[in-house]
C-alpha cells in the first residue's frame, strides 16, 4: 500500500512548452478565435500531455476489466451475476457495444477478467477485499497498459458494481445513500430503495478512512484495476478519457489523495446513472458528451474518442491563415 | 415559387415497418434496455428513414454552400467579405476544419461557391435577392445532392450570414433584434449592438410575410441553397444532420411551412452563436452535441456524424442476447 502512496509523491507535469506551442498554432488556424469551442481545449490538453505541438493520435487502447461482487446476494441488480462472465465471452466474440465502438474509432481493445469465479466479499457485511486481493487486482490494472498507447480508456463489466461505486462515493464524500445509489442496469423504485439501504449498510459495515481503503473495502477488483491504470497512465503521461459512474468513482479515489492526479484525464460523458453528475462536480470535470448512456464497458468514453479524434484532425490538419492566404479579423 | 410550395404537398413518410423492426432488434441487443441512451434513438431514426432494420452508413455527403452578403457594408462582421472566397479556396486546398472532419469520418465533401462576386443586396435597405436570383440559388441546392448519399450535412461559408439568419429568425418568430443577433465570428459589445440595429432595420425594410419570402428577402444564396437541399433530402428520404445557427435558420423556414418537413433531420449540435438554442426550441430539436462550436462549414454536424456512426456501429454490429448466450434481466 505504501508503494501506491509513493507514486503520488512523484507525478510528472504536462509539457508546458508543447502546450504553449499548440496554443500558438491554434491561434493561427483558419477559423475565428475560439470557433471550435471545447474541441480546441481538448486538442491543447492532449498536446500538453503528449509533449507535442501537433500530436497525432495513432494507437488508442481501451481496457475493460471485469469483476464479480458478493453484494449481489443482496439483490441489488436487475441482472444475475452470471452475466459478468457471459459478457466477457461476448467481448471475446466481438459482440458487445464496446467491440463496435473500438472498431469504429480504431482503438485496440483488451479485456481482463479478474477472478470471476471468486466474487469479492459482500460489502454490506465487511471489506470487499483483503489487502492481498486488492493489491493483486491493482497490479493487474497497473500492468495492463500498453506503454505504446497514446490514449487510454478504461471500461468495466461487473454485475453489482454500481452498488459498490455508490458506497465508495458515500464513504468518500458523505451524504445519504439515496444521493449516490442509482438504477444501474434498470432497477424499479422498490429495487432502488433496497439498493440504497444496502449501500448505507456497506458504508457503516466498513470503516474506510482513506481513499485507498475506500477502494479496497467498498470497491471491487475491476474498480481497483481501473484506479491503478488511471494512476499508471498519469505517471507515464498517457492521456485518459474517463467513462461513466464506475470509472469516475475509481478516479475520485485518486483525486481524493491528490487532485492533480487527474490532470491527464477528461470526462468522456455524463452518464444517466444517478449520481454521475455529482462525482464529476467533485472531481471538477465537465463531460464532453451527454447522451444519456449508462452501459459501462468504456462505451461513453469510446464515443468521446470520436470527438477527440475530430479535435486533433482539425488541430493538426488545418492550414494557418498565412498558409491559406486568408485575411485575419 | 409555386413549385417549391408543391413539394410540401407530397412529402413521403419514414418507413414505419423498418422502424418497428429496428426497435425489435434494439430490444434484443446485449445491453440493458435503453443503456445506449440517445444513441439508440439516433439509430432508430436513421433506420426509419433508410427503410432498413439494420442500415449501414456508407456514403455520407457534406455540401458547403458559399455566398456573399451586401449587408457587410454595414460593418456587421469582424472579418472582411474577401474571406468568403479565400475560405472557398481553402476548402479546395483541403485546409479548412471541414476538410479534416470530412476525412476523419469518411464523408465526401462538395463545395458550391454561389456568385461570390455578386453579393446579395443590402438587406437593411430591401430584399436580398430577386425572385430569379433566389430560384437560381435554390435550384443549385436542390441539384447538389448526390442521390446515392445515405446521410447529408449542409454547411455554409458567408461573411455576414449570421446577420442574415438573425433577421430571418426575427421575421419568422418575432421578438427583438437583440434576441437573435449574435457575435458571429467575434464581434465585441459595440459591434453586437450595431449588428442588432442592422437586423432590426432589415426586418423593417422588408415585408416578408411568409417563410419563402423570408428566405428570399432576408437570407442569402447559400442559405436558400441549404433550405433547398434539406427539402430535397426530405423528398428523397435522405437523413440530414443539421449544423448550427445558419443551417437551422434555413431549416426553420421549411418548418414554418410544415413542421413535418424536418422529420428526416436531427440537430447535430448546439452552437455558441447566441440564438441557436432559441431556433432549436422553435423547430423542436435537441442537439446531439454541445461543444461551444460556432464555426459553420457544417463542422458541428460533421462531429455529430461521428456519434451517428458510433450509434449505427452498435445497432448493426452488436450480438443479441440469444446470439451471445447472455441471460436477460
Amino acid at each position: 500500500m505504501d508503494q501506491i502512496r509513493q507514486v503520488f509523491a512523484d507525478l510528472p507535469a504536462a509539457d508546458a512548452e508543447a502546450r504553449a506551442a499548440a496554443e500558438a498554432r491554434n491561434g493561427q488556424l483558419t477559423k475565428p478565435p475560439g470557433a471550435l469551442g471545447k474541441m480546441e481545449e481538448l486538442a491543447l490538453w492532449y498536446a500538453a500531455w503528449r509533449g507535442e505541438a501537433r500530436p497525432v493520435l495513432r494507437c488508442p487502447q481501451i481496457i475493460v476489466f471485469a469483476g464479480n461482487h458478493g453484494v449481489t446476494v443482496q439483490g441489488v441488480s436487475a441482472f444475475p451475476s452470471d452475466v459478468t462472465a457471459q459478457m466477457v465471452a461476448n467481448f471475446s466474440a466481438g459482440g458487445a457495444a464496446i467491440n463496435q465502438l473500438a472498431e469504429a474509432f480504431g482503438a485496440k481493445l483488451d479485456v481482463h477478467a479478474l477472478s470471476l469465479d471468486e466474487p469479492t466479499e459482500d460489502i454490506s457485511l465487511g471489506p470487499a477485499m483483503s489487502e492481498n486481493a486488492f493489491l493483486e487486482a491493482f497490479n493487474i490494472g497497473w500492468e495492463a497498459i500498453d506503454l505504446e498507447t497514446d490514449l487510454l480508456i478504461l471500461g468495466e463489466m461487473g454485475i453489482g458494481n454500481t452498488t459498490a461505486a455508490a458506497a465508495m462515493m458515500m464513504a468518500l464524500y458523505g451524504g445519504a445513500a439515496e444521493d449516490w445509489a442509482g438504477r444501474g442496469t434498470g432497477l424499479d423504485d422498490a429495487g432502488l430503495k433496497a439498493k440504497a439501504a444496502v449501500v448505507a449498510r456497506a458504508v457503516h459495515a466498513n470503516s474506510a478512512t482513506d481513499a485507498i481503503s475506500v477502494l479496497r473495502c467498498l470497491g471491487g477488483r475491476e474498480i481497483a484495476a481501473m484506479a491503478a491504470a488511471i494512476l499508471r497512465a498519469r505517471r507515464e503521461r498517457i492521456p485518459v478519457i474517463l467513462d461513466g459512474f464506475i470509472c469516475s468513482a475509481a478516479a475520485a479515489c485518486l483525486h481524493a489523495i491528490d487532485p492533480a492526479a487527474l490532470n491527464h484525464t477528461v470526462a468522456g460523458h455524463l452518464s444517466a446513472e444517478g449520481a454521475h453528475d455529482k462525482v464529476l462536480k467533485k472531481i471538477g470535470k465537465e463531460p464532453i458528451l451527454s447522451l444519456g448512456m449508462r452501459l459501462g464497458e468504456g462505451s461513453g468514453a469510446a464515443v468521446a474518442l470520436g470527438v477527440l479524434k475530430a479535435a486533433l484532425a482539425c488541430h493538426c490538419g488545418m492550414s494557418t491563415f498565412d498558409e491559406a492566404g486568408v485575411s485575419g479579423a
